[in-house]
């Protein structure tokens, strides 16, 4: 079977730095799933059409396209039942939306305003435009203002990170002695960090930093790859 | 079986206001087990002496105590398998471990502000000087500081909501089609409230306020003595 996951890049392709993104490719490794991940960036609209979605993830497997990350995380557990669940059963699943909220409502936008300057050093000059533009108008400010006061903002997300803290003070995973989705979707936001090369702003004796040591040790060859270095 | 949950009381002993204690009420409910719930005031230290702790709840089985809501809820689900699960799962188990961190670090720090007054109130004299003694004491203010600004702190309970308002969008329950320990750890939040009679501050069309009336509407008949009026 053909498999091909769409993947948010920086002018260097093998910068890739969308969260969203990250959950997939951890979720697919996760399966043990065999894939290509190719390169997209924010301007490339019309590589995207065939799939109706106007934004990445994007999977096509054998020609079949399913975008959105919870959904294509959703299809790859249906779909591979065989293979190490990513929910652990259909109460895992329905539990793990929260840990997938909390990261997109929560967790993101108080990571955002330590990485947005450090993604648009990144692009090329179209996606840069496309990046200011569309974000300046989101956070109703220029890029720069969102990202001021860089100290308040990491002792912000470290506070942020609480109760994910919490979780693993009492065990190695958020999906308990393993990991789960549920820790994909939390290790994409630090995987967005990391595509961007920002600097790292946990304490090194942080539970939370001590779980993406764990994580980082089990990506796939692929991964490794675009995180090393 | 002799089955004893100890709660949390005001002067009234029907007004119960712990929301860990409601977190287990809701699960012995859930799991269809028969107990007595024991009001226990602040100030009762003495009563408790027996179970090694000095906090509720407590839960007596035959003679034998375990205490810390966490506990007992895996107590629950272990030693009664064959009734209605609280978690789904072991995977389940590990992933509501952040449904109840977020709640215990984040909800009830956004709710505190809102309910101290109130439960001061409903005290009787012993447990009022104790508690605002040992409340002042965490907060580092009086408590009339402590819960000034209500429209703020309205406003930044309803943003907090947020991750929960984007699961029940999606899904009935945050156990999915039916409640879990999840929902009762987030539903005992509002049943503090409840229990010290606070003024509601959601707003009625908001999916939260939704499910916490679907959650209402399952109460067991004791607890719903305890709720009416």
């Amino acid at each position: 079977m053909s498999r091909v996951l769409y993947e948010l890049a920086a002018a260097d392709p093998d910068r890739r730095f969308s969260p969203f993104c990250w959950r997939i490719r951890l979720a697919l490794e996760h399966k043990g799933l065999a894939f290509e991940g190719r390169p997209w960036r924010f301007t490339e609209q019309d590589a995207l059409a065939f799939s109706g979605s106007d934004k990445v993830p994007v999977l096509v497997e054998d020609g079949r396209a399913i975008a959105d990350s919870s959904l294509i995380a959703a299809h790859l557990e249906a779909a591979y039942p065989d293979r190490p669940t990513l929910f652990g059963g259909a109460a895992g699943l329905a539990l793990t939306r929260f840990h997938a909220a909390w990261t997109d409502q929560v967790l993101h936008p108080a990571l955002a305003p330590l990485l947005l300057l450090d993604i648009h050093r990144h692009l090329g000059e179209a996606d840069q435009a496309y990046f200011r533009h569309s974000r300046e108008a989101r956070f109703g400010k220029p890029l720069e203002a969102v990202c001021a006061d860089r100290d308040g903002q990491i002792a912000i997300l470290r506070k942020t990170l609480a109760p994910v803290r919490a979780v693993l003070r009492a065990q190695p995973f958020l999906g308990g002695d393993a990991p789960l989705y549920a820790d994909h979707a939390v290790m994409g936001a630090f995987l967005w960090a990391h595509g961007v090369g920002a600097p790292d702003v946990l304490e090194p004796d942080d539970p939370v930093a001590v779980w993406r040591r764990r994580m980082l040790d089990r990506l796939g060859e692929g991964s490794r790859a675009l995180t090393l270095g």
